[in-house]
């Protein structure tokens, strides 16, 4: 690919060996599902460990919504916060950066670095905002792709992602099935229900009715702060389970007296919430925000027949799908349904149900046995 | 009780026979547990059937969160809506006029004619606004308890509720052991877990940091209008079941067009949030909205020990606790806990789940299982 190149890399070497941070410019023309066109994108990108002289070792990270390319390591010493899935991905764990070249980029409309609403037009020298076609699943995917051209991969020995980066894991396995060795899908659903979209409504109502919305032109540094803040609170309840939620907080009040005003903060989970919203708004686009929920609401591998095997017609990837038994948003069902219409369609699938209490966002929490699972799953590969 | 009057009376016969609306002033000072007090207060309140001389025959109905004093029939032939509990009371209803003397409150805190934020305090001339006092569901029953002795009702044949109703049903039969013969409470819990907490929290922040809440004192007619919206959109969602939901809905969409805009509204379940959110905007007030969410968080039967069958130590009357099993909001688990721990506390209590599909809201819905339960419980009374 002649108009693919890099435009920035910088790496540091800590616990989980180099963490490479690479912009990829992608200079080519990308058509979305939409029939809306980009002239050209940039992903933003880490990866971990090396890629073999075979170029057969890749293993691709799909994130969830709110999550980004990093997914592991440290920037530098003095970083706290490591990458979202550091547990997993290092030399000598599950996904093993001493045997596999691992790759995780920033979706394609998202606002970490890849090009999305709050990325400069260059017909306009203004931010695209809501002029930014709004990408599904798929069009993540066909950006991913363009990603995996330009590091001469032919074929992903895995693609592994949870809830969001479910969906696009089997989307890859879906609309590249030469290119995917083995899907490993988290946490995720081949349609979302009622419930759920009805959450991720409630988030986008939050910020389309923020007086500072102004139909996406609000001046950088202003915007729909409480409707964002609000939209995360919300969803960040409907990752958690209840159990969870109760062995976390165990209903303590941080203040009891006649004096409190009703505007202060009275219960643990109420402070735990608003701290979450807070730094969300510090961090998150909200165009990024109503897009990747819509993209969330919008997937359906049922397609118009309703018959979810018929959307695995193609496919050829080994796969496992994994469940959790708190996932109230995508519960177990869902992913076992997965696995199942695969199984019908003559598939290579299995499914393994996780007992974790902390809700859907369990596949990000340290587990052993999660652990032994992708280890073995990865064994094969 | 000299200080207590009707201050207002009208009646209308339709399909449950007259329905009776009425307003208590209670000129008599009120002190809440806080150690505030009013110096008069009003409720507001409804009656179907008719008492009996010996004054025996009383049922109190008590409202949920967003309910209201309209429990049954219309005001008039013209009237399309009914009282929220139209199913269950009236002649021939299991909860049968021909027999029994029905009253249901408006809340004290509440907005739709009772004393609450909205009202006018007569030191100032003003609106009450953040100055009312933060009511607990034991001020509410307390308040009741004059509404009671005006009418000249020694004992309650029955009190009965759902949600927070219930928890007012459970808190009469522990503040007035002497006065209430029965116990109905549906849907409730004696104290609510983190995810209740949270979603309420979250409803909150949503009005509080709303820029037209302005400390409470917006103007008559404004106010944090998207807050509130928000909050009743997401509430709305915690009250229906992820089965119900996808019964009523089926993942509709109602636009499908590439030129649709982010902010047109493209489910059907989305569409009908952002109406359940305007239509309350327009019936209910936004303090009370906090208010009431605030007395729920604080609702704790178990005490500072910890210990629940202490809280119905002095407990006479027979209750049935019934529990739905699609409620994730209030779950038949934690209704059971409150009839275990009567009976161990040696009281007349029992237990039973209703296996309907509309979560939190199925006490709202008719249903035969849930009609002859209630029904054979009064037919005791």
């Amino acid at each position: 690919m002649n108009d693919a190149r890099h435009v920035s890399e910088i790496s540091f070497e800590g616990e989980v060996g180099i963490v490479r941070h690479h912009d990829f410019l992608c200079e080519e023309e990308f058509y979305f599902e939409s029939g809306s066109v980009l002239p050209a994108f940039q992903l933003r990108y880490e990866t971990y460990g090396k890629l073999n002289e075979s170029r057969d070792n890749a293993i691709l990270i799909c994130h969830a919504l709110s999550g980004d390319h990093h997914c592991a390591g440290v920037y530098s010493l003095n970083d706290r916060k490591t990458g979202w899935w550091n547990q997993m991905v290092g030399p000598g764990k599950p996904i093993d950066t001493n045997r596999f070249f691992v790759i995780c980029s920033n979706c394609l409309g998202g606002c970490q670095g890849s090009t999305g609403p709050t990325s400069i037009d260059p017909k306009t020298g203004q931010a695209y905002r809501l002029s930014f076609p709004l990408p599904s699943i798929r069009d993540m995917v066909a950006a991913q792709s363009r990603l995996i051209d330009f590091l001469g991969i032919q074929k992903l020995c895995c693609v592994v992602g949870g809830s969001m980066g479910g969906m696009q894991a089997l989307q890859w396995a879906i609309d590249f099935p030469d290119r995917v060795e083995s899907v490993l899908a988290l946490a995720t659903t081949p349609r979302q229900n009622n419930q759920a979209i009805a959450f991720n409504a409630v988030g986008r109502a939050a910020i389309l009715q923020d007086p500072e919305w102004r139909e996406g032109q609000y001046a950088p540094g202003e915007g729909p702060d409480v409707g964002l803040s609000v939209a995360r609170m919300m969803a960040h309840i409907t990752y958690l389970s209840d159990e969870g939620l109760d062995k976390k907080f165990s209903r303590v009040r941080r203040l009891l007296n006649s004096d409190q005003t009703i505007e202060e903060i009275e219960f643990e989970v109420e402070s735990y919430l608003r701290y979450q919203g807070d730094a969300f708004v510090n961090r998150f686009d909200p165009i990024t925000y109503i897009y990747f929920t819509k993209a969330l609401d919008r997937f359906d591998l049922y397609g118009e027949n309703g018959i979810l095997e018929e959307a695995f017609a193609d496919v050829t990837a080994r796969t496992l799908v994994v469940g959790f038994t708190s996932d109230w948003l995508f519960p177990p069902e869902q992913n076992r349904r997965i696995a199942a219409a695969m199984l019908r369609a003559g598939k290579n699938a299995s499914y393994a149900e996780v007992d974790m209490k902390y809700g859907h966002d369990s596949f990000l929490i340290d587990s052993p046995e999660l652990s032994r699972l992708i280890c073995n799953f990865l064994q094969e590969s």
